[in-house]
């Protein structure tokens, strides 16, 4: 943790790189605030995302993603892009409906491995789902055949 | 555990099922095969899945969706109809693309709580995620209101 | 959530109840604050806790018997009394070793089950492990046959 | 995965390295089979492992460190050694009394990272609790700097 106090990606920057991105854009991410260990996002609903048509809920698998990608763009936010998932927990708080409001923070950022956490609120402001994951933050290796 | 063998849903019931949703339709989710404890699904890759344009991959979120589906199709395949997931936990294995192949298993049926686990495999047979989740298995509550 | 504003259990009546629990009374853990939605504990180092005697750090599984603990009275700070876990997940951040200090904070209470996390520190407020659970909150049920 | 076929460690050897851990050795580990991807252990039943006196029952924290080592030794027997854990979920099925019998097996050996998973029985044959870890299997770096 020795490096000079850096300006991380901007708002702007973020955006771009999720645009980009198939999946994220149709999820209708998007940046609003980066903060000193965290980030804001929202999260635009579309009718694909529901679970079942009777309750008109947000399937669980969306609530998962975007605890993921969120607690990635945490990391983005500090070290300049998203880093490969490793593994991942989701908690369902309640059921979720509409537009999401997210929160990412940076738990223990590691040279080598990240810990990262997300919060997803509904439009009213009811945490729906949260959760953390483990994210590979190594420097690309010296070699180039670690990965098999 | 003292339940007559009971025949579970069908094949053709469970993909009914599946196709009145909208995201696991989305997802081109269907039940290839009924175990004893287990259950096969395949999913129709399409390009929104993509994290990446430059690398073709799958997102983790879909990944994530098809552990979190597989494993609660599991317990659809015994006790009838999927339960809500309480918890959720993913582990990424290798970059994925196109269509899945996935398995489900119950791990541990209870009366209250389920934990039923996932693997998903890319059309090689490459394990390229897996995970389990809780599920909450309780009977309808005697009082209505317990949902807040 | 509608209960009248209630005084939880004393730092006092925590702590004779981790007393009375051998397992909770090895680890030397007593309740040093109770906030809000949190709590403090410590946890007394001894040297069956050391995983390998070269480096003296402590076992995983002892800083996972924390998060657990701690994350659970955090509940129990509220609610009157620790509940089961349904499970657990925990992170590890870097070696640990010497006597703990622990904060236990809600994420979100729920009338049927409750998600709790918990930090674990060293003596120089070094983060070693961090977690979250899922715990039962659920009433006692109506009618006693529901545990198969 | 193109090594030669190795002899892996043999079950005296890892049981020697169980009995200098000095918390390995406190909770009775022994290993007792080694299979092509799995272990066998078993953990000796000690008094101060439980969690209340009225039940009787061991405390979930025994129960998560079980499931950490069992996993783990399934990796050291196959690569030789146990390696740092990561990250771990442990799932509570019921409550445990006694010697416990533990299966750990490779979901998926990485040369970074690597997912194993451990079940713990009581001397019934009960399933008690189970879960899975993310373990760092990477080769020692490069640069001896990395871990800060």
């Amino acid at each position: 943790m020795a490096e000079a106090p850096q300006a991380g990606p901007s708002i702007e920057q973020l955006n771009a790189r999720l645009a980009k991105s198939p999946y994220n854009s149709w999820l209708g991410l998007a940046v609003t605030a980066i903060g000193a260990d965290s980030i804001e996002m929202t999260a635009k609903w579309r009718e694909e995302w529901v679970v079942n048509p009777a309750g008109g809920y947000t399937h669980g698998g969306i609530l998962a993603a975007l605890v993921d990608v969120v607690a990635d763009y945490a990391i983005a936010a500090k070290n300049g892009a998203p880093v490969p998932t490793v593994d991942l927990r989701v908690d369902y708080h309640r059921a979720a409906r509409g537009d999401m409001k997210c929160v990412g923070k940076l738990v223990r950022l590691g040279s080598q491995f990240t810990t990262a956490e997300a919060y997803v609120y509904d439009a009213g402001g009811a945490l729906c789902a949260s959760g953390r994951g483990t994210y590979f933050t190594a420097p690309p290796a010296p070699a180039p055949a670690t990965k098999s």
